[in-house]
């Protein structure tokens, strides 16, 4: 068969698309053994020329100016690894339109311009591939695009976020705080330097909207996510969680309900024999419930360049792949269904809360009459231990409708005896 | 887009036959809403009337002869859920000769002859899909073809029989024997009435080598893989692990050494820590150690009509979609290298062993001197109870060739105090 060269431009040269060089010049030639024609990394674009500099790669490949990838007809696959919204959806497009293929792991732009882009794609005869935009080198998107073609997902649970679960699994082994863990993960560079996008959940629920379009088939949106990060989560609940047979997780979670999706990015209460308790320090996992399969499982390394780069070198394969057999848009995405959201209030969970109470009569029966009052119904109530003159009560709720219970959560806090906000994590049901 | 319908053919209907019947009849215009071509089940054979009569299908759709589906022009794909080497092979051949695409969940026959009939279909312009012969359910083989492309896989660990694994667990969490495990597996359908291929490990070692070409790009033998069952592991084994933190699993392992390729399936010792330790019951999970995405595990069901039949259709609309683009053979899976197989006796491993010896003064230090004179030394040396006279001993050893420990063995089992053939599983290492 006549060998067809496919030609790369990639724009971007930080820390992943160094990576995607890297392993580019290590596994090219196994990579074209194994297809049958030859990707060729043509050109690299940043505008920083030291990033370039620590490139290992001819001179003339190099450019400042992402215009020459571009607007080069030669160059069939565009990489962008700049993140953020703009330029980077600008740059997208324009790619498109000049008819190249799209390989992008820019999670926060899937997730709020992704639809638009696919229809761009269409329209174009190309196609846009983001598998690196999820679970880092995690086989993920891939699956749910083709794999579960014949199934129906019901929900979505990830561990989407490498930073804060590394932060609970040092908490929860090592009995840091939750400043401490995160000191150290930055240390150890599993966490940014400005780790507000992990910490605050923003992260997880862009992965978590990416998630839901290809599993349910439905239109997510961004702005209906319900979105907790981390910071309300201390040691000691950590700790009490696991005396109970739980672990602490930052969940993302998608239903696909009759009265539409509930998404949502919170933390949780994971039973200690769930698959997902298993997943430690920065690795990602996503556990897919569905009509067939029942319960499926992927892990793996949720970030990283050489995961990354692995992920998308595999996205430009594919892409390759269309190109080569002339495919189009040989996967395309079928335009997802406009569906209604399902607010937090609405859904039914159970709940941890921890408290500082007064150890005096009488306290104990003015909480349990607040929560009898909205029909929510303890299931466990557990005294702790004292602090100082105020005694610790840990409560786990059985399952009530959300906003009944933060009815109940007001009056509770309206007792003088109730000396801190509670801790309140849901558990995973 | 002017829309293509791809007729199917299926021959055999038994549980997996009549499951992706079902679940076609249930999902199929969900299925075509997600695709821009319609799949239509167009015919399906059994040579068991009665089979054919619980199908939910028109009368004029089933056929007793396969001939009528593999000779029908306007079929384009075939489903073989017969099983077993013969008359599949033939009847795959058959198919593929005849300019169409084969779906299958045959795993002796794809272990033992998968090469040949990759190569006859791509000298047909056709292919040959099997996502359904590893993992059942689980997305697999897919994630092997194509989002490991840019990586090199070193090591495979499956549990991918899911009778042995859930004989194991019930062994584990209710003391069951392994006779009592098994009879509750046949029970709840678990396990077949003839068990022989799951509990000698056999079908584990089928599912290995088609993992292993895919994961290495190396032509695994079948006659290569050293196996062994279940049989001779006990409650008390699995209770001594789980005391010094493991857990007892049926592994398949393959490995890509720099001498060839170590194929092996046997139980292993499994730290409770691993996310392999946490995959109960019937259900499987394949653990993949990689150069660039270093691990990466897929969990989920190794079988089940739902779980294999979702597996199927996804092979059926990948099939469908290369033939609406006409692809040919789009998704080539390149010539196999040739390798050399490592002997499991050139392996290194810890041992974990359980003796019974007589009590009495001496007896280990002729143990000891057995393992120091072939350079085993040991990690650990437990005496665990008294049953009768003799008591009742636990050794693990430190890294040692196999070859090595076999020699040890001889000599300990010809010390007279020894009084039955010892338990001896491998760690995970």
């Amino acid at each position: 068969m006549a060998e067809k060269i496919v030609k790369v431009g990639l724009v971007g040269a930080g820390t992943i698309g160094k990576g995607v060089v890297d392993l580019y010049l290590r596994n090219g030639s196994a990579i074209n053994n194994k297809v049958d024609f030859a990707v060729m990394m043509a050109k690299v674009a940043d505008r920083d020329r030291d990033r370039l500099q620590g490139l290992d790669l001819e001179k003339e490949k190099l450019c400042t100016d992402a215009s020459e990838i571009l607007e080069d007809p030669d160059i069939d696959i565009v990489i962008e690894l700049i993140g953020g919204i703009e330029p980077a959806r600008s740059l997208i497009a324009r790619a498109i339109e000049n008819g190249k293929y799209v390989v992008t792991a820019n999670k926060d732009l899937m997730a709020r311009h992704g639809q638009e882009l696919i229809r761009l794609a269409r329209r174009n005869k190309v196609n846009i591939f983001y598998e690196a935009s999820v679970g880092g080198g995690i086989p993920l998107i891939r699956p749910l695009k083709h794999s579960l073609v014949a199934d129906r997902v019901s929900r979505v649970l990830g561990i989407v976020n490498g930073t804060t679960n590394y932060i609970f699994t040092r908490m929860d082994q090592d009995g840091l705080s939750l400043e401490d863990a995160l000191s150290e993960a930055q240390r150890l560079g599993f966490a940014e330097s400005d780790p507000t996008n992990d910490v605050e959940g923003l992260d997880a629920a862009y992965k978590l909207v990416i998630m839901a379009n290809l599993a349910f088939g439905k239109k997510a949106d961004f702005d209906q996510v319900h979105i907790e990060g981390i910071k309300g989560v201390t040691y000691e609940d950590i700790s009490y969680a696991r005396e109970i047979g739980y672990s602490v997780k930052l969940l993302a979670i998608g239903e696909d309900l009759p009265e539409g999706l509930a998404l949502r990015v919170h933390p949780a209460l994971v039973p200690l024999e769930h698959p997902l308790s298993s997943v430690l320090n920065e690795l990602n996992a996503v556990f897919i419930e569905s009509e067939a399969a029942k319960e499926l499982m992927f892990y793996g390394p949720g970030a990283g360049a050489m995961p990354t780069a692995a992920a998308i070198l595999s996205d430009v394969v594919e892409a390759a792949r269309c190109i080569r057999f002339n495919v189009a848009n040989g996967v395309v995405e079928s335009e997802l269904q406009e569906t209604g959201f399902v607010p937090i209030g609405a859904l039914e969970a159970r709940f941890y809360l921890r408290y500082l109470v007064e150890d005096r009569a009488g306290v104990f029966a003015s909480l349990a009459n607040a929560f009898a009052d909205e029909e929510v119904s303890l299931d466990m109530v557990i005294q702790k231990r004292r602090v100082g003159d105020l005694a610790e009560v840990v409560l786990v709720t059985h399952e009530a409708r959300e906003d009944a219970f933060r009815r109940a959560l007001e009056k509770v806090t309206d007792i003088s005896a109730i000396k801190a906000n509670p801790s309140i994590i849901r558990l995973l049901n």
